[in-house]
C-alpha cells in the first residue's frame, strides 16, 4: 500500500483552493508512489476556514499555523498565504521537522528567502517551492526538446506575463497593492514566474537593469479596511507597489533575455507568454492557450518550414496520459495536481522535491538585482 | 443542508472516469442545491470495478448493472456504457423508480431510443442526456448570445467533429468499429454531438442528405479478442461502422447547414467546431480551443469591425465564477462538473433536467434520417 | 530580345484592372519569355475605357470587342467582362484566330462553355481560364508538397468560400444578382474556384449532391437601372440567383468532399478556404491569410507533431523568388502576375497553358451537375 | 492636368525596386494631385542599373549621383542607397534645390542626420524620410483610433522587430553587417522602424538603456569581396554591426517602452510587432499579418470583450479604396505607393511631408541614446 503524506494547508483562498484540490485529484488520476491525506486547513477566520474545510475536503481546521505546526499528525506543511508570512510558517515549520511546500515568491526579500532556505537545510526537511508553471505539460515538453537539442543554443528569452485587473482606477487597494504584505506588485507576483521560467529553460542570470512604474498611485480602500463598499467609500490610500516592471537581462551563457510583468496590460487576463530564439530553432508558449506548444525548426526541408502549434494533449507528453484522450483540453488547476504528484513522489523516494527553497532563493536574488537596478539606475549583477 | 442524491453509476472507462470526476467536484466548486453521493460503480470486470470504485471515490461496486438498480440506496442511475446496452439499463431503471442520466446517443437506433423515451415518461422519472458540450462555457454564452439578437436571423450552421485516431491502418478493431456495439462510427460518436449544437442553437432540422464511408475496412482483432497484441495479430475482422459521415441539412427555420465527422483527419484531434452566420453577426467555437468564443458583429462602427475573440474565463461568463479569475483556464472535464451541477440543481428542484431524452430522441431522428438518405441516396425528411 | 505578346482586355471594371495590373508588373518582377504589350482595351462606355486606358497604361481603347478581334496587331484576346458574354466574343476571337484568356467561370452553363472549348479547339489557338487561385504561392505549393507525397492518400477536401458583401437587405440589384447576366450566384461565382481547386489538388468529382437558397428575395433596384440612388429608390426587383449554395461530392479516387459557397456569411469577407486531409498529413489553406500554408506530418516525431504554419515567403517556394526578401507579403493581385507571367511563358514556348478551357468545362460540368442535384433532390453523375 | 514631379532616384537594389515599383503603380491605382515621371535612375554599376532602368521603367540611367543631381530636369531626388552615402547625397541634392526622399535611418549616426536637416532647411527644399511602415493602412488605422480615444490613455508600448537571415554562421559579411557601410546592424536597420512608429503613435521618448550583442563574430567574406563564393572561400571577416539590441524606455508622456530588434530570431522573417495597451483599449500589430489590426476594447459588453481581428482591408479603411474589394489583402510594397502618393500630394500641394529630416532626425538621437547606454550600461536622457 502507498505511503501516506499528511498535509496541513495554512491559507484557504485563491491557491489554498487550488492546492486543496491538487491533493484531492492527485490520487484519482495518477498513480502517485505516495498518497496525500487533507489532514488540516488553516485560516484565522474561522467562518471562512470552516466552511473550506468541508467544501475543499479537510478532515479538520485550525485558525492558528502554530498550532497546525505543533500537530504531530501532519507531515507536510503547505504554505499557501501571502508573502509576508512565508518566512515566520516555514522556519518554524522546519525546526517542527516538517517538510514543507511554499507558495512563490518565496519571500517578500532576498534576506527573509535566504534565512528560510538556512532553515529547512539546517533541519534537514524536505522543501518545494510553488512554480506551477514548469508543470505545464507545454512547458515541461519545452524543457525536453531543449535537453533534446531540438533548438540548438539559446540566443534570445523574451517573456512577458500580462493581466489587466486593476487597470479600472476604482479597483480597490486589495493586499496585493500593499507593500508590507505582498512585498512588490507584479514584479514579485508575475516576473517570479518567468524568471523561474528563464532558470529552468535557459539557465541563470547574470546581470539586469529595469524599470517599474505605479500608473494609478491612490485607490478606494477595501470593504474589509473601512467596512463599506469600495465603490461606495470616499476613502482613498496610497498604493505602495509598483503596477508594472520590465528588465533586460543578460545570462550567463551568452543569451539575452527581456522581462516585463504588467497589470496594466488592457485585454491581458493571464498572458504568461516566451518565446525562445536557438541556433537551430524556437519555441513559443502562452498560458491562456497552456496546451499548446509552438515550435519552429530549421532542420525541417527547407520548404516545408513553420511554427507548428503542438497540441500538447497526446498520451507521449508530460503528465498528459493521467488525463483524457488526444485534443480533450485541461486547464489551470492541472498543473497544481501534476505539481502534487511530483511532490509526492519524491517524498515516498526520499528525494528533494523540484524547485525548491534554492530555486526560491535563486529567483529572489534576480528579483531583488532588479529592483536595485531600478534604485540605481544602472545595471546590477546578481 | 442541501439534498442528497445518490448516484450508481453504470461504466468505469473513458466517460465513467469523467461521470464521476464530476460528482467528486462539483460540491468542491458549485455550490449545487443538492449534493451527490458517490454510492455505487458498476462494471462486468470485478478486478477492474474495484480498482475503479477506489481510485474515483465510489462507496461500494457491483458487477451486474441489474443489482445496481435493485439496490434502494441509490436514487440516479448514470448510463455511462456503450451504446447497445443503454436501453435495457435505462428502462430497468426507470421501472425501478430510478432518476436517469444517459450518456450520448441515447441509443444505437431510433427505435429503441423512442422506447427509453416512453418508459421514463411512463415512469414519470427524471431523465437527462449526456450532451456535455451545451455545457462548455462559450457553447452557453453563444445560446444567451442568439437570444440576446446578437447576431440576429441565422443563415448558416456549419460544423465538423474532426478526429484521427483511428488514421492509421493498423489501429485494431476496438468496441467503436463495431456496428451491434457502438450502432455506427463518427456519425453516432460525434455527429450527434454537433446535431445536439445545432439544435441548441439555432433549431430543428426539416431535412436531411448524407454521404459515409469505410476508408479502412478490415483492421488486426484486439487483444481482448485474441489474447495477443494487435499489433502482433495477424488476424483481421471486418470494420462494420462508417469512418466518415457527412450531411446537408435544411433547417425549419430556413438556416441551412452542413455536418461532418470523422476519424479520418489526420492532426484533428478533437476539433468539434461550428460557425453561425446570422443578419447582423456571426459565432465560431472549437472544442479545441474550448475557453474561446469567437463573434463578428455588424453592429459595431464599421471600421473597428472583426472577429473578437472573446475569452470565456470571466466572472460574467456561464459557470465560470465557480473556478478561476480571468485567463485561467479551464479543461474537457468541466463540462461534467457543470453538467452534474445542473442535474443536482433540477433534481432538488423537482424539475426536468436539459437536454433530456426527448433531445435524445430527436438527436436520433436526425442521425436515423441521414442514414436512410445515404442509403436511398436522396433527401430524407427528419 | 524577348518575344511580343500584343494583347487586347475587354472589360475595364474589377477583373479588367486585375489584369492589366498583372500585364504592367510582370516585366517589371519576372523575366517571361514573351513580354506582353499593352495594346488595347475594350468597354461599352467611351468615357469609362477612354479613362481607363490612360489610367492602366493601354495604348488606345475600343468600345466594341467586335473591332478590338478585327485588329490585326491584337495576339491575345483577355475576356474580363460578365459571364453572358464570355462565350460570342471567344468563339469570335477564335474564329479569328487569337489566343485567349478568358476569366471564370468559363461560360453561364456547360452548353456554353462546350461550344466554347470546341472553338477554340477548331482553331487550334492556346486557351487559358482565369482560375487565378492556383497561382497562389501556398496553392502552388500544395500542390507541390502533394506531388511529393507528404499527405499520402487523400481521405477529406474540405473546401469554404464564404463572403458577406450582400447580407444587408438594402444592398442593390446588382448585375451579380441577375442570371441572366451572371448564370448564377455564388455557385458560379465562388464554387468554381474551389471547384478547380479540388480538381487541380485532388483529382476529378465523380458525383455530387446539394442545395441552395437564396435568403433576399428583393432588392432595390440599382442606380444604373432607375437613375435614382439605391438607398433612396422605392423601386425592388427580383433576385434571380441564389445567395449560397453548398454540395457534398464523391471523388472519383474515393475522396469525399465538402464545398459551401455564400455571400450571407456574416464578418467573412473572402474566406476561400480548405483543408486536405490525408494518410500521412494535412493542408490547411486559406485566402484571406494567403502567404500561409498549414501543415501536418504524421512523419515528424510523435511528440512534436502539429500543424505548422509555412509562411510562403522564401526564395524556395513558388513564384515568390521575384518578390521581396523572406516575410514581406504579396497580395491579392499578385496571383494574376503569376498568371500573366505563366501564360506569356506558355504562348512564348507554343505550349498549351494550364488550366485552360477544358478546365473551365470540367468545372461547369461539375456546376451544373450540383444544380440538378438541387433541382432533383439527389445524387447527380458528373 | 496633373502636375508632373520627375524623380531622379540613386540605388536600384531591394529599396530601388520598391521604390520604382511605388512611382510605377501610384498612378494607376490613386489620383495623386501630382504625377510621378520616372526620369533617372543612379547606380555605380552600369551594367547593373542600365538593366534595372529598363526593367523597372525608368527614362534613362546614370552611374554618379553627382551627374544626377545636377540634371535639371530631376525635381526630386530619391536617396534608397545604404546609409554611409545618405548625407552626401542628401546635402548636394538640397543645394542643387531639389525636393529630397530619404531611406531610413536618415544617417548612420546623429551628426550626420542634424547636418542634412540643416541643409534641407536651409535649402528650402521638402524632405521625406522613408518610414513606410506608417502607411501599412493597419497602423494608420491605429493611429486614427488612437485619436479616437479608443484605447484612452496609453501605459505600454511593446514592440520587436524579429528576423533570422544571419542565424546561419556562413552567411556572408554582406554591407549590412559592416559598421563603415550600415552604421549599425538591426539597431538602425529594425529599431528604427518601431522607434518611428512609437513616435508616431504613441509620442516623444525621454530616456532609455539598452543592450546589445553580436553572437557570430566572424563571418565569411562574400563574393564580391573575395571573387569566390562566400561558401567556398575560406577567408573570414570581422562582424563589426551588433546582431541584436533592446532597450526599454520611458515616454515623455508616462508610457513605458521596450524595444527589440534582432536577426537571430529563428523563424521570424520579418515580425515588425508592437502592442500597445491603454486605459481603455489595447492594439497590436504584426507585419507579417500585415492586413490586420487586433484591438481589446474596455467599453464593449463586459462579456463580448475580446480581442478583435480587424482586417483592414475595408473602404472605409486609409489607403484601401484604391485597391480590391474586401478581403482581397495588399502586400509590402503598396506601403511605398502609399508613401509615394502622400509625398506627391504633399509636392502637388507645397506641403512639407510627413514624417519628414525632423522625425528622422528625432528617431536618430533614440538611436544614438540608447548606443550610448549600451556603452556606459546606465539610463541616458534622449
Amino acid at each position: 500500500m502507498a505511503k501516506e503524506i499528511r498535509i496541513g494547508l495554512v491559507g484557504y483562498k485563491f491557491m489554498g483552493r487550488a492546492h486543496s484540490n491538487a491533493y484531492r485529484q492527485v490520487s484519482a488520476f495518477f498513480d502517485p508512489k505516495a498518497v496525500p491525506v487533507m489532514k488540516v486547513i488553516c485560516g484565522r477566520n474561522e467562518d471562512g476556514v470552516r466552511q473550506a474545510a468541508e467544501k475543499f475536503g479537510w478532515e479538520s481546521y485550525e485558525t492558528s499555523w502554530e498550532k497546525l505546526i505543533e500537530r504531530d499528525d501532519i507531515d507536510l506543511v503547505d504554505i499557501s498565504t501571502p508573502g509576508d508570512s512565508h518566512k515566520p510558517i516555514a522556519i518554524a515549520a522546519a525546526k517542527a521537522g516538517k517538510d514543507i511546500l511554499c507558495e512563490k515568491p518565496l519571500a517578500n526579500n532576498l534576506k527573509d528567502a535566504e534565512q528560510m532556505l538556512a532553515a529547512v537545510q539546517k533541519a534537514g526537511v524536505k522543501h518545494m517551492v510553488g512554480f506551477n508553471y514548469r508543470r505545464v505539460p507545454a512547458v515541461t515538453l519545452a524543457k525536453q526538446m531543449i535537453e533534446e537539442g531540438r533548438i540548438g543554443e539559446i540566443y534570445h528569452f523574451r517573456a512577458v506575463y500580462l493581466q489587466d485587473w486593476i487597470v479600472d482606477p476604482d479597483f480597490p487597494l486589495v493586499w496585493r497593492l500593499q507593500k508590507e504584505k505582498a512585498g512588490s506588485g507584479p514584479h514579485g507576483d508575475l516576473n517570479a514566474h518567468i524568471i523561474d521560467l528563464a532558470r529552468y529553460l535557459v539557465g541563470e542570470i547574470d546581470e539586469v537593469v529595469g524599470m517599474s512604474k505605479t500608473f494609478i498611485s491612490e485607490r478606494p480602500l477595501p470593504e474589509e479596511m473601512t467596512g463599506l463598499a469600495a465603490t461606495a467609500s470616499s476613502q482613498k490610500g496610497k498604493v505602495t507597489v509598483e503596477d508594472a516592471a520590465l528588465f533586460l537581462a543578460k545570462f550567463k551563457n551568452g543569451a539575452l533575455g527581456s522581462f516585463e510583468a504588467t497589470r496594466f496590460a488592457t485585454g491581458r487576463k493571464n498572458y504568461n507568454h516566451f518565446e525562445i530564439n536557438g541556433s537551430k530553432g524556437s519555441l513559443v508558449f502562452t498560458l491562456e492557450d497552456m496546451n499548446y506548444l509552438e515550435f519552429y525548426s530549421r532542420q525541417d526541408d527547407e520548404h516545408i518550414q513553420g511554427f507548428r502549434k503542438i497540441m500538447v494533449t497526446e498520451a507521449v507528453h508530460p503528465y498528459v496520459s493521467a488525463w483524457w484522450p488526444p485534443g480533450h483540453i485541461i486547464g489551470y488547476e492541472h498543473t497544481f495536481v501534476h505539481q502534487a504528484y511530483d511532490l509526492m513522489n519524491a517524498l515516498a523516494e526520499d528525494k528533494m522535491p523540484s524547485p525548491n527553497f534554492v530555486d526560491g532563493v535563486a529567483c529572489q536574488k534576480v528579483l531583488e538585482a532588479v529592483e536595485q537596478s531600478i534604485n540605481k539606475a544602472k545595471w546590477v549583477k546578481v
